[in-house]
Parts: C-alpha cells; sequence; structure tokens
C-alpha cells in the first residue's frame, strides 16, 4: 500500500516538532558549473544527521500506546538504525538494532550514544533476519523497516513538501535513491502537489539496482555492491519500484570519482559536510548537465555522518 | 579614526549586493555543552569563504573611480587576500597581492582563482612592505591594510547589524580577534546599538597579544606566533586597541586543543566546514562556561577556508 499526500500531510503535522525544517541553500559556483538554479536541501542538518530521521520518527509516532511500550527494533548500521534510536528515545521507548559484527565502530558508537540496544550478528542478510526475528519474538518489539514501510515512505516525503514551500515553482527534484524510500515518497508529493515537477533519481553505478530494473521493467537487486556511497547500497522493494517505475522521469548513474568530486566541491565551495551518499544527486546533475540547464533544480543533501578521520580524497 | 554607527550602516548599503546576509545556526548540542542559547553566524558561508569580503568589498566601493582604476594592492596569504581580490574583481579592477614565497600553495591557488595578482617575496615582514610600497609607487594602486582601516572595520561591523536583526535580544557576542578589525568593528556597532550587549574577544593562547595588551594597559604585539588558527597571528594596531580597550567586556584565550576539539564538534555535529581560526569563538565558550552560562550567546564563524587534505586531527 502507498502512502496518500494527505498520509504524507498528516505525517508533516506528527513529525513536525521536533523534526528540523532544514534550510534550502543556494551556490554561485554550482549555478555557474551546472548552467541551472540549484536549491540544495540540507538535511544533513536535519536531526541524527539524516533526513532518515523523518521517515523514523512518523513511524514511532504511529504505534499505539500498547505497541510502543515493547519498542521498535531494526537492522542497519547505518542512518535509519541511528535516526530510529534517536525517534524511540525522543518517545521513551527502546530501540533494539542489529548490526553486523563487522559495521565501523564509529557508526556502533552512534547509534549507542543514541540509545539505541546493539545487537551484534554475523555480517549476512539471513543472519540479521534471524536476530532481528528473535528479538521482535522475545521483545514484542515492532520491526520498522528501512524504506520497505508506508509510514517511513510518507515521512520522508514530508520533505518534499517543505521543499516546494521552499522554493517556488521548482521545476526538477533529484535524489539519491537506495531502497527507494526517498524517492519514492518524492514522487508521490510531487504527484500530488506540483505534477509537472520531474522527479529524478541518482544513483551510484556500482549500485544500480533502480536504473537497471526501470530498464528491465522488473525488479532486480544489487550483489555486493562496493561503492563508496555506503547509505545506497540497498535494492529497491516491490512496493518501492511500484511508486518509482509509475512517476519517476528517469535515474542517473554516477562513476565512484564523480561521487567523490561532487563530495569535495560541497565541502570546498558550500562549506558543507556530506556524505558520500549525500551528494549522489549533485553529482548526478553535474554529470548530465544537459537533463538540467536552465531550470530550477532541487537537489537533497541527505545525510552528513562522515568519518572524519577517513575522507575519500585522502 | 573610528568608523561611526552611521559609517556602518552606510557600509551595509554599499555592500549589500553581492554581501551575502549569512544565515545564524544553533545546535541543540551546543546549547546543551554549553548550558547557554548559543547562535552561530556562518560567515563561513561568506563570498569568498570568510567575513573578510565584507571589510574588503566596502573598502573598494568607497575608493574614487580615479582611485579604483589603478587598482588596490594588500600583503596576505589569507582571507583578506581572496576576499580583497574577489571584491576588486567585483568592481573589474586590478588587485596585486604580495605573497611570502613559503605561503602554502593552496593560498597562493585561492588568490589566482579570484583573479588576484600575485607577487612573490621573502617571508619577513620588511620585505612584504617593501614589496607593496615598490607596487603601490609603480601602479598607483590604494594600499588597503586588512584591519588597521577605518572602510574595512565599517564593513566587518555589518555582521552585527545583522546578527541583532536576526537575534532578538542577544545578551553577548564572541569573536575571534586578531589583528581587532572584526572586534573593533563589532564593539562600535554593539555600543551603538545594543549597549548592553557584552562583546567578548577569544583569542588562541599561543598569540594572545590582545590578551596581553588589555592586561598591561598597552599595545603588545606576537612575536613568531606558531598557532594552528593560522588566520589569527596579527596583533592588534594603535587604533583598533583603541576601541578595543574602551568597550570590549574582555578576552578568553583558548588552547591549541581546544580550538581542535571545537573545530571537531562543529563539523560533526554541526556539519558544518569551519577552518580553525573560525571556531575559536566557539571555543573560548566551551572553555570558560561560566560567563555565558543562561545567556543568548552569538558565536562569529569567521570563515571555512581549510586545506581539506590536512585535518588537524588527523
Amino acid at each position: 500500500m502507498s502512502p496518500t499526500l494527505a498520509d504524507i500531510r498528516a505525517a508533516a503535522l506528527r513529525i513536525a516538532n521536533p523534526t528540523e525544517r532544514t534550510p534550502v541553500l543556494t551556490s554561485r559556483s554550482l549555478d555557474a558549473l551546472t548552467g541551472a538554479s540549484i536549491f540544495c536541501k540540507c538535511e544533513n542538518f536535519q536531526k541524527g544527521g539524516a533526513y532518515k530521521f523523518r521517515g523514523a520518527l512518523n513511524a514511532v509516532r504511529q504505534l499505539t500506546d500498547e505497541q510502543a511500550r515493547c519498542g521498535v527494533v531494526t537492522h542497519s548500521s547505518g542512518n535509519h538504525a541511528t535516526c530510529l534510536a534517536l525517534a524511540a528515545r525522543e518517545r521513551g521507548i527502546p530501540a533494539y538494532i542489529v548490526v553486523p559484527r563487522n559495521a565501523p565502530q564509529i557508526k556502533q558508537r552512534a547509534i549507542a550514544a543514541f540509545g539505541g540496544k546493539l545487537t551484534l550478528c554475523e555480517p549476512n542478510l539471513a543472519a540479521r533476519t534471524a536476530e532481528a526475528e528473535r528479538i521482535q519474538r522475545v521483545t514484542g518489539a515492532t520491526f520498522i523497516h528501512p524504506y520497505d514501510n508506508p509510514s517511513v515512505i510518507a515521512g520522508q516525503a514530508t520533505l518534499a513538501l517543505e521543499m516546494f514551500e521552499q522554493v517556488p515553482q521548482l521545476e526538477v527534484l533529484v535524489t539519491p535513491v537506495s531502497g527507494g524510500g526517498l524517492l519514492s515518497g518524492l514522487c508521490l508529493a510531487a504527484h500530488g502537489l506540483a505534477p509537472n515537477t520531474e522527479v529524478w533519481g541518482a544513483e551510484p553505478a556500482l549500485a544500480d539496482d533502480a536504473y537497471r530494473s526501470l530498464q528491465e521493467g522488473k525488479l532486480l537487486v544489487n550483489h555486493d555492491p562496493s561503492t563508496i556511497a555506503d547509505g545506497l547500497r540497498a535494492s529497491l522493494s516491490e512496493r518501492t519500484f511500484g511508486i518509482i517505475r509509475q512517476h519517476v522521469r528517469g535515474i542517473v548513474t554516477v562513476t565512484e570519482e564523480q561521487i567523490i568530486a561532487a563530495m569535495r566541491l560541497v565541502w570546498e565551495r558550500m562549506k558543507l559536510v556530506v556524505e558520500p551518499s549525500g551528494v549522489v544527486a549533485l553529482a548526478a546533475v553535474l554529470a548530465a548537465p544537459e537533463k538540467f540547464r536552465g531550470r530550477r533544480v532541487g537537489v537533497i543533501f541527505t545525510g552528513g555522518n562522515v568519518d572524519l578521520e577517513r575522507l575519500p580524497w585522502q
């Protein structure tokens, strides 16, 4: 089931506090480089450092009191995990996070710092799923999928409502795509509110399941994607693919070099800390400027959680 | 001669376009750590990457057409140099920049990228001064001092006019101090507009001439300061010292470790690229929280020009 525009509007009210209404920043350098008017939605400033807080908080707040008492569970070591922990703490309920044993220490510490209860497991999907199911059985916690969940999709989509208010006459919206929660949410919001606004996905060529799925007309998955954009390694679900194939204008893929160059550009020129996954939409606009030239283009900077000890250009 | 409040207001009109009205950002993390309400003025987003553009543009725009035709000259390898080059380019006039031979390549490239005409000289003050004077004689260019100049001081002070509009009931303003152009400008603006607002300076302990000068009641200078805050190595002039001693509430000094910790905090929690010199005001609030607790404190993030290949915590 897909969320409706009414669901998205309800989500916006439900999460308005304490979600940040993040600013939209512009840059003459970016405009000169792309030949477009670029509007950057700074979800790196979002609570938890990523737009994922929107969907996580919407899902947590939609739980009944009885459900909430038992907490929430997910398997992830990325921004969904930290943001779910933060959303759960905000409601005063436990968040059980299943993390592969080999996940970076820095990510494990971030989840714990936001109050998440960590459980380590073997680094494969079967082990993660089994461990999350075990925790559900024992605790009664509700499983919150990082993207294959209508509440999560509606929460992420609130970003588009803000963007349409902040930037009049937006002609294009470009966002990174991984599991498709954000992209499908933006598709639904744009379709409902601004049907003339094109929505594009941007994807690392090393994790191009959305691109290939649209080409083939059927759901394909990534196998061990190794892109530096560590937040974009997941594959679409049937639900997100269904929404995206119906509404998306297209997917642009980018190389690892293009991701790193875009990241460096944002840090140097815009003075913003954005993670590799977070700059992929901008990388796509720089890689395929002919699609966007002369237009008013919204670009989502999805997050800013990056290991400052290890920058990709070093 | 000190600029008056009328001079500062005139400067604000003179430079309004293309100067950025930079945003003021807040952070629950900072508020929790300091026990104060911290309002960060993001001059790292300013054109040229630093507040220095304000003073440079005000000085350049105050030149007569005849003066302007001959260009401007300064000796600096820092933000004043790049921002003066940018301001000169904006008026379509040459900017001659005298740079010590051993200045980092990255800074030389930045000056050149903004259209500055570089002249290399031996790395000592006598050589820099002599070379700048030679250029003045040959070209007729006007020398624009980085801080000992009323137009520059009035330009930097426009930052305070914005801050008072952006943050109601600001009780304290904290800014890094080097040559004192910004601090003296903020002192004059606050004295004229909001005399109950305390103005504090923040200084690296390794370049603490302002602190010592105030203690001793006479102008003292730094000798070969080695602080990582490379924008804060200059010493006050008689002019800036005179203004500051009259109006400043005090100077807080910080260690190198405190500067690096504050910088990391801003990058990690606020997702902002701020240079070491740019976080010294925040470092001071963190180092002496008892002075600021419970109050509404404006902190100037003065700039964001940093070598991304070499971060201080690596």
